[in-house]
């Protein structure tokens, strides 16, 4: 026994050092920092932190970085409006962007901005509405009901707030998250995607890096670039080996305190699925890109998420399946359960909640694919049948009270709702047609050609025929969809559209097993997960960090190499590392910009490029500021190596590493090779005041 | 202690009543047959089915059905011949083949029968040669010296024969297949392929089914049709529900015996990383096919093959990861390591084997991609390279003695060897290049852009350039690669042939993680399974069949349907059900002759089509007789259904099936839609003959 404890005694240590977490910004272990550090931000920090920090809702993280809304983040969660923002005979993407003057800056049509204000812990409030209820109807309902109702009287009709009620600890508290709201976003600065993601595919989730992936975009109100009092200054040398870093920013979606039988379900299902679906449609997708210079224009970036994601799933599946962190996780779930099992108090009230979410798991796999391809949309797989859908069920879902409706049809939804069903990005037909004859193929292939959904909906056609007729759709066109909208209900129905016709042709089904999912499945998880939060918290305490959930968070650590394969991997790299990399040959291309200032030797090619921290962070980290102490950018966010894809399940800070643009790369080809004066002073211009905002 | 053993017996009593086993001919449960439905094969009876199967040696399986040496296989079995008899102009995969008279049959370029002729066990032989020695490069020598020995000895020059050593129960039984061989084979008739594949890969491996997937080849001697002694006659009515059916054939492989470390490794790993290059490959391909109608035609029967293993790997993927199988091998393991383990004669023989088998998992771990990538050559997939390679290591290995040369360029291999390397089958530059392409972007994928290999091959190129400059190889030229085959090793190192150099680039990398692998890894995971064979010959005699290694099997079971999603599914289909299933539109749609043959009346749609049975088969059974217990066709096997792709590692007689084309079905097809009225008489002719064969 006294061996034991002294080796619980080491390993607790060892945790506590270990610069583990994403953190909530109400609940920021600044005495460990402290500890390991020497610097404890306090809660003025911390608020000024939070404030300068930003979401991009489509999936990415920013950072505002003058007053004057200046927004930091990624070329890749910029990379769809610079897509949609180029035509035919202007490829931004290819090119880049940049906008001399002020008025030059241009819409992005389906970037939301969110900024953080409040948070208010409301977990009695949304638990409350269920006590005492079983898994089931009255349960989804109750609960539904509670958090709608929040959301709409915090937001209270202002489309420029909004409210989010999110559950940590997987349902062990709920939190209600109120931002201030930017739908007017546009884009000053990006670099070309040859250097933003110089590399591509081969050296994505890879390090040493040489990627300069970076975009500016600017709030506005009112048609005027947004005041913000908070922002993050630049840092004037930035970061070397060793010094402590934060990160801000909204990491997507972690699975760290799932129990065996989630974990078991992603590991034999759920991610081989998956992944074999992205692996084929990568196939596909890479051949249709090469078909024209437009085939690649139109549907490249949608082939970079294909890519990406299927790294990144592929990472976290070869986590699961290596037995030591498998292993550790199902010890550490042994323990909890022998702990809750020893108390009579505990186990009466937890102890039946891993066998809940195991019946949850067991009773769901039957139908998933049901639920993937008819519910989901995986077998219409175009933004015209989501539009279609959105008007069909919307307006059906409008004409109930907020509480009855499916939660992404409540009022605090329909300003997010109504930028993408009216967004004026443009979609193109024939990529269309080949998506939706890839997706109804997939569909006929998942439920097999004899399920009556599958017939019901191609009937004698073939895949290819009905996506054609499909893609002929008139919901290119945005007036007719606000039209329809307005018009309401019936005018939807009496729609002749091909694919209105098929969103009211599928929707019984679909929403048939989302009901059944959502009372059957979701609550039986939902009510096994709080049972097992709770039980931590009351063995616990509040001592830990809850799973991400793509909502602010705050993570430390420092510049760090690490080893690999018996070398050590040095944690910066410079514009030399670059130069060197290059073959001329995509992906390893330079753009001719980079070229041009090399010969001109107008470059310090020993400006630091990339770098690498210690940050525990994750997909939808992306574009997060990497800052010091004094709350200083000293780097963008816009990976993680390879050894950070495990991070979905535990962080492992020997090799676990954040992958950054090192704040000198920004300045140096901002000003050296793009000549992007306006922005270099725009940056520059904002010390003093950051300094003075911070303070508040 | 006493329930178990009730347990035990009983779960015994039904195992022994499961028309489970893929058995050698030399080691058929004749008393099994008898016990279960009356009728015990005799040694006779045995002999002349063996006599009258055929192995195609590219992976499938067939039967003589004349005394002319007429073979009947499935249509997928001889697809590649079909389209490379094809051109541009005349595309026998789509149309259909038939040669009305016997001067219209068209030479296969790369079919290779084999007739089993003999079977000798010689375990003490190779056993012995490796008595004592440790596992390791000595071990490895001697063990393939002694089978190259006895092969050569076998054959004795004559390339008419051929002579393989057979691994049986993973290493714990040797014998000696001695095969006549035939190389002359030609095409005889193939139905369209729409009708052969009806249902394409929706349908495949599914049940009910309606396909017609047969083709007629023949096998020639000395320019004339062989005359062959042994052959099966057809049944004049065929089989109905319950009748006792045989399937003799090449099951290619089953993992029934692997330990519980070899099966964590297919699951976690091997398969995983398979599954996910055949979907991104047939993502890839089926893009590739649909540029145009001589990619589709130059293309499609690599989709499919590709689409084929897809499935069937996921088959087995999903099999290992339900827990039922796992645990029950687990448990099965177990018991038998605590049997081995009590006594300590056993223990002292046969306790480390498990530990040696999940050494050589563990160790081949790491390196399993370039294992794969540079040796096994998935890196450059394309004939053209193995071709190149054959050349390049062929002249190479041909120097030294035959016992020390490797495996597949021993004197008893060439025969097959030459016939693939001066093949005359069409080989398509527009394919190759992409092909190559292809596999050099996933070599850097896999191994990484940084890896010495890689650079080494692509240095500067991206993998698209190096695949144009490859695919300009003159190695299309049959006579050139007989030229340097001819004039040996100095001749190939001197030739500038940019797909030789590449083989010559290739080559001592590939040699030595060949060398590592085949010392290493090899040689500890034969010498666990050797042991571990051992162990349960002691402990259970040799009352089980061997793992399936493509070499002649028997099969006994019956007509039968099962139950699938509460729902009885009937065990044969009719001509009917393939016309309502059409849709007119590909992969349902059925071909011009059958539509033709129906409005004219020609049809009786009430005949059979398709049937499945309780037959213990597996991949390369294809094209495999069905016959009755006087050895009458009364099916061909083409496929398996769904729940028979859990079959490698275990038989579930409750629902796993062969599927097979019924014999009236090919009688009725024939006569009455294709007018084949030359094979319909041979195969009618044949009644009298085939008694009287079968009774030597």
């Amino acid at each position: 026994m006294k061996r034991f404890a002294l080796l619980s005694a080491l390993a607790l240590a060892l945790a506590a050092r270990a610069d583990e977490g994403m953190w909530t910004f109400d609940n920021f272990p600044s005495k460990k920092v402290q500890q390991k550090y020497g610097f404890a931000p306090d809660a003025a920090w911390l608020q000024a932190a939070q404030l300068s920090s930003v979401r991009l809702a489509g999936g990415c993280s920013g950072s505002f970085v003058s007053p004057d809304g200046l927004v930091m983040t990624n070329h890749h969660c910029a990379h769809s409006c610079i897509e949609q923002l180029s035509t035919k005979d202007k490829d931004f993407v290819a090119e880049g962007f940049y906008a001399p003057l002020a008025e030059n800056e241009v819409k992005c049509p389906e970037i939301e901005l969110n900024q953080l204000v409040q948070i208010t812990d409301i977990t009695a409030q949304i638990q409350g509405a269920t006590k005492g209820l079983k898994p089931g109807k009255e349960f989804n309902d109750k609960r539904k009901a509670a958090m709608a109702s929040v959301e709409k009287d915090c937001a209270a009709g202002n489309d420029k707030l909004r409210c989010d009620v999110v559950e940590l600890y997987h349902g062990g508290q709920y939190s209600l998250y109120r931002y201030k709201r930017f739908q007017d976003v546009r884009l000053v600065f990006a670099p070309e995607l040859a250097i933003a993601f110089f590399g591509g595919d081969p050296d994505n989730f890879n390090f040493p890096r040489y990627d300069l992936d970076v975009s500016f975009i600017r709030a506005y109100e009112d048609g005027k670039p947004a005041r913000t009092e908070h922002y993050f200054k630049f840092s004037p040398d930035g970061a070397k080996e060793g010094d402590l870093t934060f990160v801000s920013g909204q990491p997507g979606g972690t699975d760290r305190e799932l129990t065996m039988a989630e974990l078991q379900y992603q590991r034999d299902v759920a991610l081989p699925e998956r992944l074999f679906d992205l692996a084929q449609y990568r196939g596909a997708l890479t051949m249709y890109t090469r078909q024209s210079a437009e085939h690649h224009r139109t549907a490249e970036p949608t082939l970079f998420g294909v890519e990406n994601s299927f790294k990144a799933l592929k990472g976290r599946f070869e986590a699961l399946v290596a037995p030591a962190l498998w292993n550790q996780k199902a010890q550490r779930e042994r323990t909890l359960r022998e702990k809750v099992n020893a108390r009579s108090s505990l186990k009466k009230k937890y102890g039946g909640a891993w066998d809940e979410v195991a019946k949850a798991m067991a009773d769901f796999q039957p139908r998933r694919k049901e639920y993937r391809f008819i519910e989901q949309g995986t077998g219409f797989n175009s933004p015209l049948y989501r539009i279609a859908r959105d008007l069909v069920r919307g307006t059906e879902e409008l004409r109930k009270a907020n509480g009855e409706r499916l939660r992404e049809y409540t009022d605090a939804k329909l300003p997010q709702l109504k930028q993408k069903l009216f967004s004026k990005a443009p979609i193109y037909e024939e990529f269309e047609a080949f998506k939706l004859a890839y997706g109804l193929t997939r569909l006929r292939e998942n439920l097999g050609a004899d399920h009556p959904f599958v017939k019901k909906v191609l009937g004698k056609k073939s895949p290819e025929e009905l996506a054609q007729e499909l893609a002929q759709t008139k919901l290119y066109d945005v007036k007719m969809r606000e039209q329809l909208w307005q018009a309401g209900r019936e005018a939807v129905l009496a729609s002749s559209d091909p694919m209105i016709q098929l969103a009211k042709l599928v929707d019984p089904d679909a929403r048939a097993i989302r009901k059944w999912h959502d009372e059957e499945i979701e609550t039986l998880e939902i009510s096994g997960a709080e049972k097992i939060a709770a039980a931590k918290f009351e063995l616990e305490g509040k001592s830990n960090y809850p799973d991400a959930t793509f909502t602010l968070r705050l993570s430390y650590g420092a510049v760090k190499g690490y080893d690999e394969n018996g070398r050590h991997v040095s944690p910066i790299t410079t514009f030399a590392g670059a130069f060197e990399r290059a073959t001329g040959r995509d992906p390893f291309k330079l753009p001719e910009s980079w070229l041009r200032a090399s010969e001109n030797h107008q470059v310090n090619t020993a400006t630091p490029l990339n770098m690498c921290t210690t940050n525990d962070i994750i997909g939808g980290n992306s574009g997060s500021p990497v800052f010091d102490k004094d709350r200083q950018i000293v780097g963008l966010v816009f990976d993680g190596n390879i050894q950070s894809l495990g991070g979905d399940y535990g962080f492992d800070e020997t090799v676990n590493r954040t992958v950054a643009v090192h704040s000198a790369a920004l300045i140096e080809a901002l000003d050296h090779i793009y000549g992007a004066k306006r922005i270099v002073s725009e940056l520059k211009a904002a010390p003093g005041t950051a300094a003075s905002a911070g303070a508040k």
